[in-house]
């Protein structure tokens, strides 16, 4: 009989690191599409930062992941049986499919995804989600002007490294923070940013104002902690800080410190302003346009990481996104 | 000879509250006013917590007050002097005069006070800038709609008493968190809150959810630390957060913890902007007039709490402001 493995969550997360035991992975009958539906034959799943706070039971954007169901997860596949006419065998299409080898799907809030624009992996990637990502939240909330200094965070990260490579497009200067030497050195040579600051070099402020001599007007944060404290003293007058992250605290083990200067959010006029993807839902094709575009002409670099061993990596390759043991976006190949 | 009594810094204050020999208060010879300057004989002196950031030598939005230098203030008089024909002996004037008897001005930054409207005092209280800062704080970066749960902090305050009493204007449910049942009960039945919040009462996070059942939609902050944590987890989606001030800071010994509830700004894409109302200076017209027709109207009450004691008790009186000493807006009799 053919199978569905699926990796589900067993119990609620510890403060801290995911560990395995908070998933139960498991073969489960592969099921049939009903009327309207269509079944996706997943190829990647993307690993994302959101997905810690997805486990967690507080209050979010989305209701917490329910114990004992199936890993809530972008995914993209070919649909290998459909019930809907609107989506055809052998299309791929990528969704919220979750972590498993196998998805049902009544097409809503489902994407095709052009395979001869892009290989599938990129529809979860550059073109998928952080990709949109990196390109509302940077020109909507951040609103670069040319000529203005943007500075964003775990900038060799999915999210980060596009956001920093629009805004070359938009005519900044664009200065990223990372974690090591070679990180910062592919942020520099590989993407083009201007400069990248090493947050683990011990002279974060110093070297931040000497990467950015006129302040900063833009920080896309990702990061949050104290490299949002660092920023927040050489944001200019009137900067803007869209929040897409704070990944330095979803693994605290103790509640984590705010941001101590957050005065200079008033003495600056600073506007901060959290950022969901899925605000924009209705945009999305706008963004694959340029995105795409831009990638196509050579503008645009996008790098995944993909990692085998199928569902059962997904506990230890999710964990690479809070030690910074991945090398762009973070994909797990099924 | 004439003298103008003048209060100088003296000396850069030590982190916590003000202490008086950080002032200096002397009388010199009194000046006449050169080719286009007029002489103002001030009346009242307004006291604002902004006052303790500009004795700090930290970057802020104006540079600081220099030492040996006249402390900055809001302050109204008459003029007695004149040598500009666009400001005449006997008209009222508000304008940032200082902490002085007398004061020397060009005319730049000043405006007329109609004393037919409102008594002098009122033109530093709620027409003068604490007036200002409620109207375009709360309309222009709040954004009220009808309906919406609005809160304010220091709800009793100079600032906080006018966003509650415009946000009802406009419609809203309105809550003012305030310190001591007496201030509390001032703001509900006084002010006409439909509640007040004791952030005293050793209950924050439970009487702010009793009292905002339909969650917060707009905060306008005066207070910062623990009060804008408790705030950041009732915020609704898409909720504004208008920072005017972070009084709970402004005179720590140690370093301010952050709130540590930040992430509630990404997950319920909150927006936080600092205001200073200077960057409404041309459109201070348009809050004199709606704020003066709404107080003759009955519907917005504004009250100054006038200290009398003349420049010497200047350092004294600006310490109720942290001290929660005032009851109302703060104004010294000079």
């Amino acid at each position: 009989m053919a199978t569905n493995r699926v990796c589900k969550l067993a119990k609620r997360p510890p403060p801290g690191m995911v560990t395995r035991d908070i998933f139960a992975i498991e073969d489960q009958p592969l099921t049939e599409p009903g009327p309207g539906e269509f079944r996706v034959k997943i190829g990647y799943v993307s690993l994302d930062p959101a997905m810690r706070g997805w486990i967690n039971e507080s209050k979010s954007y989305v209701p917490a992941v329910g114990i004992g169901e199936v890993m809530r997860g972008y995914s993209v596949g070919i649909i290998d049986a459909s019930n809907n006419p609107d989506f055809k065998v052998g299309e791929c299409v990528q969704g919220l499919f979750g972590v498993q080898q196998y998805a049902i799907s009544n097409g809503k809030q489902v994407g095709k995804a052009d395979l001869t624009k892009a290989p599938m992996e990129r529809w979860v990637g550059g073109l998928g989600m952080p990709g949109w990502t990196a390109y509302f939240g940077l020109l909507e909330v951040g609103q670069p002007k040319p000529g203005e200094t943007v500075v964003v965070s775990a900038a060799s990260g999915a999210v980060g490294s596009i956001v920093g490579q629009i805004a070359k497009l938009k005519g900044c200067r664009v200065v990223g923070i990372a974690g090591g030497a070679e990180k910062c050195r592919a942020v520099t040579h590989e993407l083009g940013f201007d400069a990248c600051v090493d947050y683990k070099g011990g002279n974060l402020a110093k070297d931040l104002r000497a990467a950015c001599p006129s302040g900063i007007d833009v920080y896309f944060e990702n990061v949050g902690g104290e490299i949002l404290d660092a920023v927040l003293l050489q944001m200019n007058t009137f900067g803007r800080i869209p929040v897409c992250g704070l990944i330095s605290a979803y693994n605290a083990t103790s509640m984590p410190e705010g941001p101590r200067n957050l005065r200079c959010v008033l003495t600056q006029r600073l506007t901060m302003r959290g950022i969901i993807v899925f605000d924009w839902a209705n945009r999305i094709p706008e963004a694959i346009r340029d995105l795409a575009t831009w990638h196509a002409e050579g503008k645009l670099k996008i790098r995944e990481d993909v990692r085998a061993g199928g569902i059962d990596a997904f506990p230890d390759v999710l964990n690479l996104l809070f030690t910074g043991g991945n090398n762009g976006k973070l994909v797990l190949k099924v």
